[in-house]
């Protein structure tokens, strides 16, 4: 898809926002909503998004909306850190097919990096068990 | 380094805010610095960083600090995709050493990325030469 695409309403994200299709929750308030991604490139690996339709990606986010995200992705990123104290934490976020994005609603990714543990490439990271993911979001849950 | 350092006042990011060492510069105003990265891992790859000095990462930096230096960001990748025409930009800011991070000033990156050219690996990433950062530097400019 390209760099400026039209926001589908039916997308994934916005399907799980909607509660139409089930995620594995790390927090949620009116504005932001963060779940663990379901294809982890590393152990608890979550991403944080807006609950407004509308914006496919950085690019055409309106400012507070940004600013909003990132406040989100600060906070969640501090409680990935206090509770599976990896190594290191890279945040990641994508505009366009060719950068890496699959998902057309505006999302930081959330990377805890470990010492002597890759990073799988995002065409490379198989899906996770559910109730991993759950043990994962309950750990940073109850950093919050 | 560690996730959680200490602010050096004299790391590089300090020194170029300072004029103390030279950059090849995107934009500048009150609280933001915009300029190319001098190993760039795509062409015209650059940073955003805040001008004020005490934040290492977007782990410890202010709330409000983060929200010019993501709305910053936009306005430059917005800047970035206008004139470089990439088939996808990425946006990247790395805590902790095993995550990337080099330099202990909070920045974000800004890639360019173009449909069968590769990424360049962080630690592969060879210099520039200052005559071709400052052609690309001139065009982001241009659509600022």
């Amino acid at each position: 898809m390209s760099l400026h695409a039209a926001y589908d309403p039916d997308n994934i994200f916005a399907k799980i926002i909607r509660g139409e299709m089930p995620c594995v929750k790390v927090y949620e308030d009116d504005d932001i909503l963060s779940f663990m991604d379901i294809f982890p490139q590393t152990e608890g690996h979550c991403l944080v998004i807006p609950k407004a339709a509308g914006a496919t990606n950085l690019l055409d986010a309106p400012a507070e909306m940004l600013g909003t995200v990132i406040a989100g992705t600060q906070r969640i990123a501090r409680a990935v850190a206090a509770s599976l104290k990896p190594d290191g934490v890279r945040i990641a976020q994508f505009n366009g097919a060719p950068a890496g994005q699959t998902v057309y609603h505006l999302h930081f990714h959330i990377l805890p990096v470990y010492e002597g543990r890759a990073v799988a490439a995002h065409e490379n990271a198989g899906p996770a068990a559910t109730g991993e993911l759950k043990a994962l979001a309950e750990k940073i849950r109850a950093a919050l």
